[in-house]
């Protein structure tokens, strides 16, 4: 049986949600997807403040301990690959939109991964659907995902794997399920925090990793025309750790180079410490 | 017992809802509110199609017979005033933002209506929250409503009724619950539908109603220093109908006037003439 969490413990099946959880209803809950190897859910610590942070911003109530017990009951004894995911939605009760509750809902689940899908190379296409900078809720992983989807099921109808996000401002954002790098020069450059942007685990991972190697960082802003002229082009997620790009709209990079490969083995060498240390 | 109905059929108590339901997960869905008197939905039909059409813009099918059969059930010998909310979500199983399922999931809830709500003056602040110009979903009613909950609560933080928001050019887009209206020199004029806004059914009918009384009505870009020079503004919404607004931003509106009055015993002779037809 799958196992799945809702509130205060684990539960079999379906959930038995109310039909006014505000997570349903309007989208009003934030998450986090967590890898999980051999039992350790990865960047743990970092994927909990940021979901604390997120949910500080909405006026959700962060239930530390059952965030702390889900993560231990969901992981506990489990080989291989999996992906964990936490949404923490305001709960039910509130009339009004900015209504108030008096418990929110927390739900955990499992599915397994497929580890071929990490590292795999993407191709890119610029969407039309753009990040809103006027909103504190393009800086937060909320429940209220429908521009991602949009973008993302444009980029599939093109028959491409990635939808690349320019924010309000026509500046490269992020793509709809990861950060974005451009190498230049065997220098990373990245959007800065305040374009629209979430702050992604594994971003915080790859400009850790690339200091540390001595290669220099830019967290700017970034012009849609810089495409043309970056040696290669990544994008990150907590999943797939990092996907050399191919192709965007038209433009070719390699799948490989020094750079790439060095955040590569910094990665995998980050994940094995956690293991270790678990 | 409250109504309560769950894709075929009506249920009591809780949903039994898949964890992976997109709608929980990613805000992957679309809602209507119908006010409902005397078991009469109204507008029942404007808002079924606009339902169609948001679903059918996200790749959503659209279960006409089960919407239809959902209103039936819900609405069946009720007395007096209450709200109908119809959620329609992708539904489980898909992988990946782009995934599509089997089938959607469709949810219809029942809540009583505090008729003194109608037509209750409001007090307006302009919200520094933006509708999204460049997604299509700020033209539909999603459940991503993470905007305009944000906004919602900074305008209660602020003690004030109501968010006004802007788009992202800075121009007159609507509020976080209803369309907006200004009157002028007893012309109405309100923001187009490529500004980043729900094509309400209210605001429809008040066009409507406004056209057949002869008052000239502008779908126009509407600039924020416009409210400054104008006579009366209202919102207005599918529960609450007509709200006038009697404070904006500091600037201050008389709660009736001729048009306003005009408007609301044309919403009263509406709503009539549907629960007459029925």
């Amino acid at each position: 049986m799958r196992r799945l969490w809702h509130n205060d413990g684990l539960v079999a099946g379906k959930l038995a949600l109310s039909a006014d959880d505000r997570g349903l209803t309007l989208g009003d809950g934030v998450f986090e997807t967590l890898a999980v190897t051999d039992g350790v859910a990865l960047w743990r610590f970092e994927h909990i403040e940021r979901m604390r942070a997120a949910a500080q911003l909405l006026g959700i109530r962060f239930p530390e301990s059952r965030v702390e017990d889900a993560l231990d009951a969901l992981t506990s004894r489990l080989q291989g690959h999996h992906v964990l995911r936490l949404t923490l939605t305001r709960g039910d009760g509130a009339r009004g939109l900015a209504g108030d509750t008096r418990k929110p809902t927390l739900i955990g689940t499992l599915q397994p991964f497929d580890l071929k899908l990490r590292f795999r190379p993407a191709t890119v296409v610029i969407s039309s659907v753009r990040r809103n900078l006027d909103s504190p809720a393009s800086r937060l992983k909320t429940t209220s995902y429908v521009d991602n989807i949009l973008a993302a099921r444009e980029a599939q109808a093109k028959g491409v794997d990635e939808a690349l996000m320019l924010n309000s401002a026509s500046r490269v954002a992020c793509c709809s399920i990861g950060n974005v790098f451009l190498v230049r020069e065997d220098i990373l450059v990245t959007p800065s925090l305040a374009e629209g942007i979430l702050p992604g685990v594994m971003r915080a991972s790859v400009i850790q990793l690339a200091k540390a190697a001595g290669i220099a960082v830019r967290e700017r802003q970034v012009r849609p025309r810089e495409l043309t002229d970056a040696d290669a082009m990544f994008v990150t997620n907590s999943l797939r750790f990092l996907r050399p790009v191919t192709t965007c709209d038209g433009k070719r990079f390699l799948p490989r180079s020094k750079v790439i490969d060095q955040l590569v083995r910094g990665l995998l060498n980050m994940e094995q410490q956690q293991l270790i240390l678990d």
